[in-house]
């Protein structure tokens, strides 16, 4: 790592760890930097980079190579979602997406047919996947989704809405997660199917170099292949549990840019005949951000760690992004206060940042849910409702 | 007052006051808001606004009727300021530069010709205004600017250059402070003048429905009669003053402005069966943002009083500035989180708004500026270097 | 007002305040101050206190003069309770109960006889009171409260137990709540009643120079002449806002203790050559703590006028006890930093006043109590259970 | 470990680490907490505790065998400051100075023959040591310090005052730091030495289980061979690095007492007919302080790993001390509000806790000192003076 480490987590990787992040170190610096901050004024997504994402092995990070993945650890899969991040919410989203939500859930509960149609392809970015699992009306709870499934003679009749779907326009392959006799389940549905559209959502503030659909199911049908094999919430939270472990590392690769460009302001910037970054309420705002980047590293390592092990819950899981992704936007504030009137400006990637967050914070269990399942843990008492 | 308003101060106003305040808030209701949203994505400014403000008496609120104002009290101008920014802060922001920071100092400082030359046009908006102190080198520290002017047979020779002026662009008539034999003193430099040029800053995440500008003077003329007759920084502090109270009831409303989308929010959008209103999680929230926009409305009522009576001093502007800014920015974002996914969309006010405070927070004396007058007043030791 | 006073607060009192309050700030400098520190570590009540308070008019301030109060407006009660909360909360609190949930109920629910037996003596502080509602297993819940009364031939038979009241070991005369008949009715206990007892509660960190006791009933016999005329819990809850009036105001004085301490500290301990509150970090925790007692002092002023002019609601009561209380104890605890090492000694009141704050955080309704009071005035739906 | 430990770093210890621990963890629960609070409220310290902890190994416990120590690691060092805190700052604090401020420059910076006749009977607790660093005039800033020493024909004359030194009434030996020619060296001061006196310190409010006490130097003469080998302020700073790392872990401590208390008092209290840990208000709580104490436990591991592989900075040292106390004092004070009323009670430990943190907050380096340690090692810019 060549970013912030106050705590040399450097030194507990392996070479193999480390030359991946370098490389994927620099892909951020020279292909994503440069252009991102445009594609986010503009709000489009840079579809330059997909291919070159695939080809730094990022989707299906962890998938076993015999389906195209690159067959990494939990700790590989980390570091690079906080380089991507480093870059861009909306690039690391992306990925967490094609890898986690996408690719997992057919590498879990895909039968051998669904794995070899649609892994390699997704590896490569031959194709590219979205999730629908959240409804317009239910996004913390995910459990009254109205979407529904009906079976027929040759496979199911799809009909509902989803909303907030990343890549949703773009996707070749859509996870939908409906209702069958009101059990959940999980159905591929191909772009172009009868009855299935997924139009952008426009008007974002946040994640504007992201794709963001709707879909949309009238009357679609699914052939019966296209089901996969779980049943029951436990699907789709499995795979939501895969992406906020990337979510709790990426977050961090957002504080990190943040902070540092905060640094380097600090350092360069005079006012009253001095580096700004002499001043106490300055070194105050920096010691906060390093403070709460370093602990966020911490988590991360040894959730990592928990991860490979076969010993991390879901619990751990919601700690992580929940703490990680709250200290990331403070820390994307802050650097914006420290960046003074110029932090306003695109020159700088604090506000971009700031406003991406907004949506990570959100997404794939707002702070306040994770605060009620840590609740929850600490206690023994459900108080969702 | 049709909004927020705990503590009754309704009740504290005049007829005259409560009227003018209701058809200025019907305006920002009609006018303002169903065309806000779409400038600010679209990074323009909505110039239709501009003479439908000065015909509500906006511009020069508080000067003397006979050179086109409203003749009005500071309470009035506070309120004025208050539903404007209920708008957007781009808004309020035309609104201060032409009336604090244009009006005020030619009324204040100007000769006789000057106030008759240009008030009256400045009222109706026939001619626009800006402001032109901060440098790009020199923000919080304005004494050390290098804009310089020399001393010619007939007038002035300006050279140096201004950032961060907001109307710059637009400006028919620029207040442009500048060094004269190491003193700093106020000139009037009119559009078209040879060597003086106004080019648009470019790349805002904040006030992007703003006007924001340099101004670059290469040996600029200025006639004699356009000095204005005040030396040293106290010339543009007090308009500061001026600026920073009507910003300190601004931030107020765009406070308002947020909270009443998340309250509407909070009492419609089902999770769990129920309104999210009703979980202690978000009534904490809720609670915290009327207390705080309650408790700054006493300030501004208070600050006005003291403003009306003459006794108000630049501390007590600070105060208000520093508290009220930071306050209707914390709401914004708690806001934000309230409305979930939907808090990133432009169809609510709230990432608008936190956006544009990130610039209130920083302009006319950033917080950090304002901690430390606040902290010389109490302590009699000048911490700023 | 001879204390801080930012928004000269003072230039909107009568000559009658200002004599009062003057006369009473000196009171709290020579007769409070010197002895309460003794106090608090030895947990002991300055009993040579209460006949000089008595002799001030303190006991029963609003109270008409004909039934011995002082018969002054809700400023003038307001005003008095932050001066002697300055000196200690304990103190304050011995006067709100005295006045507020003593006086009060019998003042309003009493009978012509009960007034004149009562309050007379009571301002006098010949006798003294205490107020028993709370109990072991109903603090935040008062409507679950077991204590019961029955009818008898000659009047009620009393069982039950209360806890947390103040002064109930030196009192003469508890104002009890029971239920009748599944109905809250109030009863006036005399000491020394068979089956009464008020036995002292040890083991106190906070509000030591305070009494706090259990009050039991075992087939306590009750007159029937010692009842009062109101039934329902809005007869406990009107005096509750009573008290929580004076508490706004008491949290005020505390906060401006400690303040001024750190200020005078601030000024004269030296560290690195220099005023300690000559660094920034040091600065900013003092514009932090007078900002905050500022707005305190704001809402209190707004809120004496609401209940002279009849236009309080309990909400705007629960809106001003939870906003000051919680920035008092804030300011205790930042105050104690800045005293640094110097801030554990009983030499600087700050951590009395921080140990007094937790109870006073935490009686009369705690801080999550009246955010839910607000939470339920802003959306309309109550979230307690 | 039985406590909390959510990220299960117990999996990371060794067996001996286990057992130790868990054998000190049984000390504190029978020998420390049943008496502590008595000790707290009366100012005593508990020294029958003295010979019971040298028994366990925990003065000098990472001190070679050969000289009476443990030779145990900097991981179980950590592990039992944290154990001993979870009883007691007062009981670490003696810890800490015995064995990081006493030991550790004698066996760092002394001759054989100090090591020899010192540290064993310290590792017995035969004898007690103290630290005479702090004075009056000159706690952040110990470069400042006036105490001097004069050389003689025999020694040296000492003559000054330390103050806040913990066990200095007690001790046996003081290490005093004191100016010889201007720069700084250590003495090893032995009770008794004519001209040496040790009052202990009265009116404290908080580490009240602790003996505080002023050390005095008149015309102090100090034999020859007492001198250690270390000149320059890195000497006494070099000790501090060592306690702090203690404070760091022993914070953590303080911090799972509170936290365990709230947790157990949340599901046990019943208010509105359910335990009050089933309100989101109070999970909010409870999640806020499992997740500071988490990422505490991660600094600590870190640094142990760091500080047991020789690659600990003092900057590292720093912010784990910072950010660990302040953590820990945060969580005593919603652990007092999750406790309510009772929380003011001697019962439970949380206002003891909390009064103790206050000097743990303030002594071996303020949160502000080090702050401003983050502050430099980030800018590379000193902005203490």
């Amino acid at each position: 790592m060549k970013n912030t480490d106050f705590f040399d987590i450097k030194s507990l990787l392996t070479e193999e760890h480390k030359l991946f992040i370098d490389s994927l170190s620099d892909f951020v610096d020279i292909e994503i930097l440069p252009v991102i901050e445009e594609h986010f004024l503009e709000g489009t997504y840079p579809s330059e980079l997909t291919l070159k994402l695939a080809e730094l092995g990022i989707f299906g990070i962890t998938i076993p190579q015999e389906y195209g993945g690159a067959g990494a650890d939990y700790l590989m899969y980390g570091l690079a979602m906080q380089e991507l991040e480093r870059g861009d919410s909306a690039i690391r989203s992306f990925a967490s997406v094609q890898s986690s939500l996408v690719m997992y859930p057919i590498y879990k509960y895909g039968s051998e047919n669904q794995k070899n149609k649609w892994l390699p392809k997704l590896a490569s970015a031959e194709s590219i996947g979205c999730f629908g699992l959240t409804e317009p009306d239910f996004g913390s709870n995910p459990a009254g989704m109205l979407t529904n499934a009906v079976k027929t003679r040759s496979g199911y009749l799809l009909n509902g809405a989803k909303m907030w779907i990343t890549n949703g326009t773009l996707a070749d392959i859509a996870i939908v997660w409906a209702k069958l006799d009101g059990i959940v389940h999980g159905f591929l549905v191909e772009k172009g199917t009868p009855g299935f559209s997924a139009p952008e959502m426009k008007g974002k503030h946040s994640l504007r170099a992201s794709v963001t659909s709707e879909l949309i199911f009238q009357d679609c049908e699914i052939p019966e292949e296209n089901i996969l094999n779980i049943s029951g919430l436990k699907g789709p939270l499995s795979c939501l549990t895969q992406a906020r472990y990337g979510i709790a590392w990426g977050a961090v690769g957002a504080a990190i840019a943040v902070y540092e460009s905060a640094v380097e302001y600090s350092k360069t910037r005079i006012q009253f005949g001095k580096p700004i970054g002499a001043f106490q309420l300055v070194q105050e705002k920096l010691a906060y951000m390093l403070t709460e980047i370093s602990k966020a590293q911490l988590i991360n390592f040894r959730l990592a760690q928990l991860m490979d092990g076969g010993n991390a819950t879901p619990q751990h899981v919601s700690f992580a992004k929940r703490n990680n992704v709250r200290m990331a936007l403070d820390c994307a504030r802050i650097a914006r206060e420290i960046h003074g009137a110029n932090g306003i400006l695109s020159e700088y990637p604090v506000m971009r940042h700031a406003a991406n967050l907004e949506s990570v914070l959100t997404y794939e269990g707002t702070h306040d849910i994770h605060t009620l399942i840590l609740g929850q843990h600490i206690t023994g008492i459900a108080a969702y409702e």
